[in-house]
């Protein structure tokens, strides 16, 4: 068995709406990035890569590379699950914590944990969303951005 | 076997205590919270809860709902417990990490391990709590709030 | 089975390198610390204590204690190690995360894996080192220092 951990921040900027976990989520700002800056799909994408020493996302989908601007992050995740499969890991369960005062991330929870669900291939029952805010304290408290925190647990045949 | 995280901040206020991963702590500040602010514990009850797709704390308790206010955060972390062994769980370990520059963990380490190991229903010796500081940096190395970082490992029947 | 968790932050200072994972990195800054200031290092020793119960860095060594001056961090990990290998701990994989700016990890990465892998005693498949940013945002994105998050997992015996 082994356990990956993940760590991802993306900033707001003008828009109408945010992708967290999957989902996209009416806001009153969006979040800057190349890709669409679903801080929590990345810290779960890092997560899994992680576990099997396979380097990041930034590794695997330079920011600079053209092809990736506004990709939908769902392409990142599903890559780290194929590597991870490739592997001969089975992941039994991810955990995502998104730290921002808003948007409320309670509404969307469980239409997150089924498209996380669907993509790491296992029961929603394994799949876990949180939030949290840092009380108005640091960057996400000012609401300058969203960061997320993920880990992911795989177990490998015959270790 | 799952594994899952937690993170959670509180900001400092006036008052002569604190209370963290369950042990009252004089200080020349308390924390602000509708709780009794203590983030280590809510960091490990979401950790537990992120192991069985249970949500989060503000969740199942809401701060807005009058009759948290003040509470033992004990309390809430014992309804993880209760939830976790529900679900056929049995917790191997769990793993707190206080980041503040003040008050010295240290000292009260021991007291905050068994205070845990007992609601956790776990030896002492699977109970860690870590303490470090952000070197002055950020808001924590400000002295405006504390952060907590979880993890908590739990193994299931026949999985 | 068991999980550590592990967060250290170091800053930035004048200075012509830095040490991360283990591996001198030129760059135009240093970082500000009583040992070597490697975050990375830092962050995977407390996660390794963590799965034993077994206290903090500042706890074994003591930034106050000259002895551990400009150390290297490696002595904190070996020492982390030994630990749980004494508890009949088998390391089954490690991950660090770097949050930070610059410098840029990638070009060090698999060097940081392979000293990392060689003080663990595990296969550099199992050693696994990330980066990301934060954005701009928060003291990682000011570039006033460098965060580290790890995780490690460990089996034990009849467990
Ligand atoms: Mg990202
Ligand atoms: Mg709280
Ligand atoms: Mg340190």
């Amino acid at each position: 068995v082994r356990v990956g951990s993940g760590f991802d921040v993306h900033a707001f900027e003008d828009g109408d709406h945010v992708t967290l976990c999957g989902v996209k989520i009416p806001h009153d700002k969006g979040l800057k990035a190349h890709s669409d800056g679903d801080a929590g799909l990345h810290a779960l994408t890092d997560a899994l890569y992680g576990t099997i020493g396979a380097g990041d996302i930034g590794d695997h989908f330079p920011p600079s590379d053209p092809q990736w601007r506004a990709m939908d992050s769902t392409v990142f995740l599903k890559h780290a699950v194929a590597l991870v499969a490739e592997k001969g890991g089975r992941i039994t369960n991810a955990d995502v914590t998104l730290i921002c005062e808003r948007p409320k991330v309670g509404p969307h929870r469980d239409a997150m944990r089924a498209r996380m669900a669907e993509i790491l291939g296992i029961e929603i029952e394994r799949v876990s969303v949180k939030a949290t805010t840092s009380e108005q304290l640091g960057f996400t408290g000012r609401r300058e951005g969203i960061a997320a925190l993920a880990s992911a647990t795989v177990v490998f045949a015959a270790r």
